[in-house]
């Protein structure tokens, strides 16, 4: 099969990261028979030195005449006093909404090799298996008004969901769970928020459609305590953008470093933007540092979804799972105690192994 | 000294660690030579039940008539369906907001002997000692409109604040600081959020008035990450309420159990409310079994901050670590390995070590 993709580097360590997986992919592509078309966009900060701007149309085009994207990452110290309209995030944030990108899949899994890597202990984290499913185009993220008042003496900012963008990601929970163990977990503030009452009405009438999925509501400060205190608790989580957020980087401490966590932007028909969880991590970029994994996966991840290729997909997990056993990381994972492998080391050992 | 002190247990387990609580501070009261007046109040569903308001004018006056109050928990799920502005946390929010108590201080201390109870590492937690200051009574949990539009098609919240109402938490994050190590985190989602954008610059301007305190900007989601990674890292965070309410949930991990954590609500004035962060836990309420420790050492924090009593609230400090070294602890803690006290037997602990 014939597939083409935009890749879309961003900043800092996105640029390391997406290079290797692009060759991950290619090495996918001869093994299967495949030919990955690659299509460069800029986007983020990259985006605003050389057009002025975080999203340029150019990469809107690309991502549309694609049958999926990549994403590095955006941001940097470097733009971070530029007014928020022009920040870096606006690509990433306008590129997810232009889209209509709604769906942010993000899988923790626990990895064997890796449980000392993590600050949690191994008898809490063994065989975690979690899918956060994260509403990716709403809430807090594009709800207006958001600006200041009174001459900069109140500022707003607004929570806002119709019930169809509710509706649409609770059923992607509902489908996750139903495939998995049948487990979701609604997450959200209902005790406070009316926003959150509304959600958990969804849920409730949802459920009537998936009498074997086992719900269970739960408040996010609860949920961010749970988190720690017992992640196997969790098979599929299901909440809005800023939680999904908050949530997701905190999971990622299961599996020992940022640099693990995948992720999938979908909408309904197949399209969609991969990214790893990490951002562009300024203090390593350019040094060969940065672990690639979450990259690589996020790739496996876009053979999975948009292009149904099961098979390609296992084989990338696979070899990052004997990797990782076989006793190599890169230096977010080695804890001090393991020599630590440099990016391009890293992405050869999973081309090789 | 003699001191009016409005107590109001709430619901569930509220009412349990509340009577042991009195039954220290009286201990603590002959000790010193002083006299506390408990006064009760009701509140949340207790007051639902008996008075069909979650917040009755009768304990408003009870409080204001008072030094300092003492509050159990609210909630449970016999109240759960009840409409928005009739749940028993509308009692916790009102009389937040109507007391004034912007400034959340919750203290996160992992004690030597409770190690081993905490899921994560202990390498990682080992002389943890953090304040959380949360702002209290702003913020998405009292900004309009929250509200249904469009006939239920539509739902939003508001996240919002004056400059002022940061200032002052920012400035009490800032004098927290400066009494202990000199390092104050804030956070926020600055990349995201417009209020955040005005809360960064607020601290930006308060950090001019404080040159020996160190100043971060964290990013909410980055926070919640490194809450687990690396606790330690943190001296005092100041945040708006959501994140507070989340990280400080998370945070309780640390300690082995949300039962470890006391909270102090203030106004400038030194009147307070004190609590614990944990909830009503319905699941075990009238069980003899919760952990009266965050209750008894909120009161320990109200001698403190509203009464001025260093000593007295060290003895109460000095006992309930006494009590943990000798290894005693509530099931909460006890993780399987230890026999566990019930709710009374620690509290006679605590009275009699
Ligand atoms: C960069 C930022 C705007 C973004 C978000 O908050 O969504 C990031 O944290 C993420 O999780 O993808
Ligand atoms: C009960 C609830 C409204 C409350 C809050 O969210 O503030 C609680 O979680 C807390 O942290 O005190």
């Amino acid at each position: 099969m014939k597939r083409k993709v935009a890749v879309l580097p961003g900043d800092g360590i996105g640029k390391e990261v997406m290079e290797g997986t692009m060759k991950v992919l290619s090495t996918v592509a001869d093994r299967f028979g495949h030919t990955f078309e690659f299509h460069k966009g800029r986007i983020g900060g990259d985006a605003i030195d050389q057009d002025g701007m975080p999203l340029p149309d150019e990469t809107l085009r690309i991502c549309k005449e694609s049958d999926a994207a990549l994403l590095g990452a955006v941001g940097g110290p470097k733009w971070d006093s530029l007014p928020g309209h022009l920040r870096p995030e606006r690509g990433l944030l306008g590129i997810r909404k232009e889209l209509g990108l709604f769906a942010n899949l993000r899988p923790v899994t626990a990895f064997d090799s890796l449980l000392d890597a993590s600050p949690l202990k191994p008898d809490r984290i063994k065989g975690v298996d979690m899918l956060i499913v994260r509403e990716l185009t709403g809430g807090l993220y594009f709800g207006t008004p958001s600006e200041r008042r009174n001459g900069g003496d109140e500022v707003v900012d607004t929570l806002h969901y119709t019930r169809s963008e509710i509706e649409r990601i609770v059923e992607q929970g509902f489908q996750a769970a139903s495939k998995r163990r049948q487990k979701l977990t609604s997450v959200d503030k209902a005790n406070v928020l009316e926003s959150s009452r509304m959600w958990r009405e969804v849920v409730e009438e949802k459920a009537k459609a998936y009498p074997d999925v086992e719900v269970e509501h739960m408040l996010v400060d609860a949920a961010a305590m749970k988190m720690v205190q017992n992640p196997s608790h969790f098979d599929v989580i299901v909440t809005e953008n800023l939680f999904g957020d908050i949530l997701s980087d905190e999971a990622s401490m299961i599996t020992g470093s940022l640099g693990m966590l995948p992720s999938a932007s979908l909408r309904s028909d197949g399209f969609g933007m991969y990214e790893p969880v990490h951002g562009s991590a300024p203090d390593i970029a350019g040094k060969n540092l940065a672990n690639p994994l979450a990259m690589i996966l996020s790739g496996a991840m876009m053979l999975k979804y948009s292009f149904e290729m099961h098979d390609e997909a296992e084989a990338i997990e696979k070899a990052v799972k004997e990797v990782l056993d076989a006793g190599y990381y890169t230096s977010d994972l080695a804890n001090g105690s393991t020599k630590a492998l440099g990016t391009d080391a890293m992405i050869k050992k999973v081309i090789y192994q």
